[in-house]
C-alpha cells in the first residue's frame, strides 16, 4: 500500500510518500510545501491544497496520514496550523484519499517507541526504519514520514489481526 | 457588487450573500451548511467546501468576506473553527473569488458601532441595515451576513474616498 503522509503548517507543510508491502516499509518521496507570509491566507491555503493534489496525482497514494496539533499549543501559533490542516484534509478529500489522523505523541510512539522523543530521535529513526542513506530534511518532510510510517504500522498490525484492530481503537481523532 | 460573507464553523458555517448598490446593502439569500460529528473530518470539511463552491456557483459573488477567529478562545473550540476556515477559504480560491477577512469586533463596530455588541443586538442591526420583515436564523447566517455588511460598508468606503482608504489599513488580518 501506498500511503501520502502530512505534516501541516500554514509556512511549511511536509510531506512524504512511503510504500508497505509485506511489513517492509520504504521511502518513495518527500518534499516541503512553502508559503510565503507576503502571499493573504487564502492563496497560501490554495498552494497547500494545489501542490498535495499534485502529490497525489504523481503517485496515488491508497490512503493518507495527517498529523493532528499538540492540545497545548497557544490559540495564536494553532489557528495557522489549523488552517493548513484544514486545507490539506480538503484536498485530500478531493482527491478521494482516505485520511488517518494521528496525533504527535502516537507517531513519536510509533516511530521511536516513547512520546516524549526528541526532532533528531524522530528524524534518526526515520532514516533508519525507511532505510535511508541520509536524514531527510527538513524537518516537515521528516515529520510527515513519521506520521506515513505511524500509518503502515497501524495498517500492517489491521492486517495481521484480520482487521480485529480497528484505527478507531488506536486513534483518539477518528 | 454581490458579496457572499461567512461564519466558518465545523459544525455549522453561516454564509449570506448581499448585493450593495450606492450604499444600499440588499440581503439576496442566506443559509448554514450543517456537518455531523458522525462524518469524519475530512469529510465534514470536505461538505463546506462543496457547498460554499455550489452557493458560488449560483449567486456568483464578485468578492467574500469571512470572520475571523476570537484569539481568545481556547485551542480545543478554536481548532475546528480554524479546519472549518481553512476549508472554506481553499473553496474561495478555488473559485475565484477574493477574500477580505475581518476580526469578529470589527464586524460588530460595522453593524452595530461598538464592538462589545451580543448576538442579539448584531440579528437586530442585520435585519434593519438589510431591510428584512424577520430576524435570519440561525445565529451562524445573521453572522455571515454581518460579516458581508461590514465588507459593503468598507467597499463603499473605498470608492466614496477613490481607493484612499485600501483594505490593508481597516483590516489587521490582511
Amino acid at each position: 500500500m501506498v500511503i501520502l503522509g502530512i505534516d501541516p503548517g500554514l509556512a511549511n507543510t511536509g510531506w512524504g510518500i512511503v510504500e508497505e508491502r509485506r511489513g517492509e516499509v520504504r521511502c518513495r518521496a518527500y518534499g516541503c510545501i512553502e508559503t510565503s507570509s507576503g502571499s493573504d491566507l487564502a492563496a497560501r491555503l490554495r498552494r497547500i491544497a494545489d501542490e498535495l493534489t499534485a502529490v497525489v496525482d504523481r503517485y496515488r497514494p491508497q490512503e493518507a496520514a495527517v498529523e493532528g496539533i499538540y492540545f497545548g499549543a497557544n490559540v495564536r501559533s494553532a489557528i495557522p496550523t489549523a488552517h493548513a490542516r484544514g486545507a490539506a484534509l480538503v484536498a485530500c478529500s478531493l482527491c478521494g484519499v482516505e485520511v488517518g489522523e494521528y496525533t504527535p505523541m502516537q507517531i513519536k510512539q510509533a516511530v521511536v517507541g516513547t512520546g516524549a522523543a526528541d526532532k533528531t530521535q524522530v528524524t534518526y529513526m526515520v532514516r533508519t526504519l525507511l532505510h535511508l542513506d541520509h536524514d531527510p530534511k527538513p524537518d516537515h518532510a521528516a515529520d510527515a514520514l513519521a506520521c506515513a510510517v505511524c500509518h503502515a504500522h497501524l495498517h500492517r498490525t489491521r492486517e495481521l489481526s484480520g482487521g480485529a484492530y480497528t484505527q478507531e481503537k488506536g486513534n483518539p481523532y477518528a
